[in-house]
């Protein structure tokens, strides 16, 4: 695919797979807008007033028809948006073409390479010559990452004249990271400077982003205001848990059409995530093993019936794999030596590095059959047992399924409300009545009777919040 | 598509969608080899004997990757096989291929018209002057039907000359059904006729096509003996009811991308089916409604925590409508006019007539809106609110997903064995190990130590197979 | 206890432990009769036309609360009732007390001897000198085995002048039975021919009385017609396997308080009785693990997620250990030595010998350490660990709690009525509404509107009922 | 109950109800450490250093066969204890019986009246003239209350010389607090500053406690250093969910016998009591309804299936009401009037002001059935309608049954441990392996190799408990 931007006929950017499902993308946005009454019931509160009226922003994730409803609750707020996945697998081709066609500057196709992720990704965070985004919404935290980098870059070269050497580094995708900055160097050498200095702050979704931005912020390298959207409960508790429950079968289905019942299922981490995922393979008639370095989520697995084990213990005997740890290394190519034929090996955590994927395809002798895109049967040369590697190791309900449901993700996408908000605008659509609080009672419990019902350190990022809001005061 | 038969190199007749999605059939169906113990164990216990050298077989049954491993079983017993689905859009097109390439002459194709269907179904069960198959494996019965059709109105023919009149029916399928048997007397008058004498039997696989069965055999219509399979226990406590459980929630996801969870779900019927389908609404996170006529089956559900309620009762309060009852006229149209706005529609029972489509159709000013093929949203004029119809009312998971997994339908298709035995051979797959009665034990219970262990009238079905195995004998 | 038979002030014989609980009975009663609508409706619906006017019913059945329903219903419908539990444990004294004051001749309470209870057994089936009851209640066939051993010593009697010999059995039990009919034959030698010829029939309730019944059958043995109230559906279905789900776990938590969530219990056997008490565990959060002869029921434990081992394969890592199959020798004491200290063992199937208790109580040097009445400790000399046995391997439901609860056992027990009305009469007392068939859905699926809905095959016993009707009418 | 100190031989000071059930109630504490690894390891690893030497520790916690093992274990570490229950209807009489008799000084019976209780608080309290205790195991907070009380009352009449006045208050309990405080002040003007003097700090186990103690502190009235133990994660997350999933159907079987499945369970309240109750609910096949004034409870309850409405929108249709709010007022007499016949109602929350019993037994007309203790019926005069009502609106798992479980109480009761530490001693006992992190893993994900494994935020009790071990050093 010629990395190309092209032009809609109002002139706003793009590069999409086939804008000829843009209709398509159209009928499953408006589907969707059904689902998502958090979204929908902010552009009717907030639309009138316009809150961000001139900001411009980025986003860089998964580019779903969730997304897309998420982008145009933006737009009908106010805001200039350009967008880009944040995975290579994730886009979802016809939603991609709708806003590109009717809303928003969008840079995104399934099945991308990585050349290709981070051409898009620059393009989303591209502004022009007067600076970057205002805001920007990101997951995993690719953008953020590539505007530190950018940042450094600069500052180096400002000081020693040197560009970035992208030979400098064995990770493969890091030295596209450091090839596009070495280009926008060549054109303006404070490119990522001037997109720091506009920049009001990142709003955060994944626990790994997260994780990310508090290690910068521990080093004081953090160099803008985030907002960790990914603990919120209505995101992480919601989103991590129910999304997963219901996207690891979806995807699972859609690659494999496996029989889950009688099968033994290794989940490996029990956050949120491996809740989630071990409790949809359990009602699914699994046989379900969890693999865990947390006593406390350990005892919580064992509390639900589920065994714990390492994945040595089981590696030869169960059918299904599944990483949802955060963590890197989980399933190292030697483990998948050993397992049956035709286990199946996904990852629904972070990163394809949950899963040693490198280790597998550079194998000795390995062969890898393509059952069809995003489903791979690799066989070993000894043992001629092959295993199903599900999306290439990346996350497998967006690259083999379509992610978490509509209703779900209007959960995490609202979240820059407050959170028990969040909540309230999605009991309507599933018919639900809250009780209310008496006075009498309020005083008793010492709960307001409005709410917020849950103690302060249920809500860690509402301070964030606030100061947001101040910024968004200053800049809009 | 011209309806006309195709042939390979080898000269086998054919009729698919795309010949070049035969090697992407093939990996599929070396997956599903592996996920089929059952059938895979019949070809090595009686591949070497060739119990079905020489026979002609018949199938009409969905042309999926698991039907595919069945006919291959077959054909690895002696058989010639030439098949067609029982369902015009469960055709898995890469499975026909496959086929179609390597192994049985198949006509088939997803998504195909009425006058294709029959016209594929009157392929598979003419073998050329010689009669028609051996023995035939019906889905539904209408294999089965066409023959006593044509049998009967070749009866006419021969005693008043008359040919079969199309309009004098009202129904459209009946009628493209009497013009293909008046196309076939006008070359062979005694066509059916030479079919019904080769023919040794039928086995029906399906709850809907053993009731026609009984029906003619109580009218004494039924012109030859017939298996029925679904009746065993591998077949319909497996198949409908772990089948249904997998691949209910399947279809919606690949149909929609709906969250379940939180959403009502009403089950119309509580036979093995209905429970499959409550079963995984519930453990999705929908609040189930069952509709049910018998109260043990009602009872059923409520021990289970579901609510028993009329359809009238809830109709407008719920997300989604499933029917499984193997009944006509579950939802009708005024149903339909009463639910929430993009309610989902669907049938995983039997026919279309489970749900008014025709009503549907022909409502006044009813628009219908295509969101994708086998979901279209319908939407009516006064209300201006669209509900959600699956696989046009036809079977979701085969019209929307890919219908059952594999090691389900291993169950079901190698019910040509004892019942027992097949659920034997699916144990090993499942790392099971059996208890042995000691001979002490298998006295004091009367219950011989290799089995059976059921009762005799949990085998209905074993003594007509003794028949067709003696047939066997007299033919093969 | 000396075995004196009291009476009345009415002069209504009864042997009771505790006559000041009829009180209590009494409220309990009241509270059960809420919960039985089953029985309840039989009352209101025959009560005035006096069916069983002049009838003599003798039952031995657990004497609990909702047995004195049962038998409150039988009087109200004109019969005289005498009573005995079926086992040593199970009856509630409180209840045996209200019946015994107000209702029928009772003779039965918790923790009788062998000798105890076949005094009672023989106690409830004698009517005087005009011979037996004309219907018995059965529930493990010892009321009828009692007859039939009395008829088969009568008859030698006649011929030989021989008296049965108690030594001539090693079995304790039997020779108790032996004694009680050599002391018969003493005072009267034709006393079990008269029951006999009295004896319109039996209706046995549960599975190990059917087996035992169709073994006699099959042999010619059987001196009179049994209805097999066991396999009518609103009981095996209902009784056996919801009343279970509820029973394990409350005579678990009562007898030894243990935390299920977490523990690995094992479930010998999956039939009816198993998938309840599996189902239970399940959902308790317990790790399950069955054993199983069958490969249908082993492979059905699969589908659910469970794992199917033998009791070697898991016998020293399991917490609990529950025998459900209606065979013997299941649990041996070379499995006990095995096990985990405080493992606890228990029977819910059928008789004691589903547990080696004669192996147990026998083996050299073990100490018995009775925690409480039905828990035991019995602790090994070579490892100083024990094993907690209930209720000494008998029914532990009945033994360590109340048995099942009201609602189910009144299915259970209004199955003198057809199975689907059975059903019917429970489901107002739920909230549940039925759906009606409509004159052309019933002509489609060839089922009468007004039921029965299920096939005949589901419906074995209806014509032994059609009979005893018959006989009713006879006899009454 | 004459309120009269009694004397073991050795001279230790208790109160109970049965001191000839001491052998029993040892014989269940031995059971219970089986299940208590958190506890005996305790003993294991600091018994031999003697931490609590010479600490005097007050408890006022349900007075159980596990709080039996806390105590032993308190004084295997060297502290001297004196116990009363914190609930009227919580004590097993035989675990006070073994305590008083082998441990400590108990002051506790099943079924107290609020004079009783009262008394027996001030007895645990009561160490003598040298002041009170070191340490206060609070569950509820009822011995801080009456500290709080005491230094009150004793300030006023140190000041004015008036002495508190029963009769200024209309709460009937706080009428009994204020006489005690009364006489004591009569005897020892000091003695509740004393108290305050010596004293440490308390660890509260509960919710309600904590609640009490965080206003106590705002408003700047707490005396004393608190830990709060209720919100470590294997208290909240385990004991709350865990044990009373276990312990509402105990108490419900034990309590009334009732049959759960096809019910309708209202659960008020949704926080992690009303989850685990709601699982159990379900999971026994009742239909559940939870009521909540959260929204994000609400949404919670929505995803796993349950339906939220007003307690208004179902109170005549539902079987079976629980209280878990933590909150009073939640179930008024004006509810229990609209309730089915025999509806069950009962609270798990915390005191019996969640149920409206005041309003209840003060109902004109109203008339108490007492089936058993701690079952009454409760019939309207109207109506003729009755409720029945577990343990006087009293926690229905202590009165009604046993509480939670021991393994459950374990973890609970570990809590001076850190929390992770905790749930690790509990994994072995159930048959868990960890996965270690890798050093590079460690790095990747910024956790160290040994843990903890969780944010700080979610371990907001250390810091205090940090300042505790700090106050041991002083102290002991």
């Amino acid at each position: 695919m010629a990395l190309l931007v092209e032009k809609t006929s109002s002139g706003r950017e793009y590069k999409v797979k086939d804008m000829s499902q843009a209709d398509f993308g159209r009928l499953e946005i408006e589907l969707a807008e059904v689902e998502m009454p958090g979204l929908v019931s902010c552009c009717t509160e907030f639309g009138p007033s316009q809150p961000l009226k001139g900001a411009r922003i980025t986003g860089s994730l998964h580019m779903t028809i969730q997304t897309a409803v998420l982008i145009e609750t933006l737009t009908a707020l106010g805001a200039e948006v350009r967008w880009c996945s944040c995975n290579i697998f994730s886009t979802q081709d016809h939603a991609a073409a709708a806003i590109a066609r009717d809303s928003a500057a969008v840079f995104a196709w399934k099945g991308e390479t990585l050349q290709e992720y981070w051409w898009c990704t620059e393009r989303a965070l591209d502004w022009g010559p007067g600076g970057g985004p205002d805001l920007i919404v990101d997951d995993g935290g690719d953008a953020t990452l590539l505007i530190h980098e950018g940042v450094k870059a600069e500052e180096i070269f400002a000081k020693t004249g040197q560009v970035p050497d992208p030979s400098s580094t064995d990770n493969p995708e890091f030295q596209i990271v450091l090839s596009i900055i070495k280009d926008g160097l060549q054109v303006d050498p404070k490119k990522y400077h001037k997109m720091k200095e506009r920049l009001v702050g990142v709003s955060e979704e994944t626990t790994t982003g997260v994780k990310r931005l508090y290690q910068m912020q521990e080093t004081g390298a953090l160099l803008f205001p985030a907002i960790n959207v990914n603990d919120s409960v209505t995101k992480s508790k919601f989103d991590n848990l129910y999304g997963c429950r219901h996207s690891l079968p979806d995807g699972l289905m859609r690659a494999t059409d496996v029989m889950i019942a009688g099968k033994v299922a290794v989940i490996c981490g029990y956050g949120d995530v491996g809740k989630g995922c071990a409790a949809a393979m359990k009602t699914a008639g699994a046989r379900v093993i969890v693999t865990e370095i947390d006593p406390i989520c350990a005892l919580q697995a064992l509390m639900e019936g589920l065994q714990v084990l390492t994945l040595e213990d089981v590696v030869s005997e169960a059918d299904i794999f599944c990483t949802t740890t955060g963590n890197k290394d989980i399933i190292m190519v030697d483990h998948m030596r050993k397992m049956k034929n035709n286990a199946i090996v996904c990852n629904i955590g972070h990163f394809d590095n949950e899963i040693d994927m490198q280790g597998l395809e550079t194998f000795p002798g390995v062969k890898r059959i393509t059952i069809k895109p995003q489903t791979d049967r690799w066989v070993f040369p000894d043992t001629k047992s092959g295993i199903i590697v599900l999306a290439e190791g990346r996350l497998m309900n967006l690259g083999c399924a379509t992610g978490h449901p509509s209703f779900v993700m209007s959960c995490s996408f609202t979240n820059q409300h407050l959170d028990e908000k969040v909540a309230a605008l999605h009991l309507g659509k599933l018919g639900a009545r809250l009780t209310k609080l008496t006075k009498d009672q309020s005083d008793y419990v010492s709960i307001p009777i409005e709410g917020p019902y849950k103690p302060g350190h249920y809500r860690p990022f509402e301070l964030v919040w606030v100061l947001v809001e101040e910024c968004e005061i200053l800049v809009f």
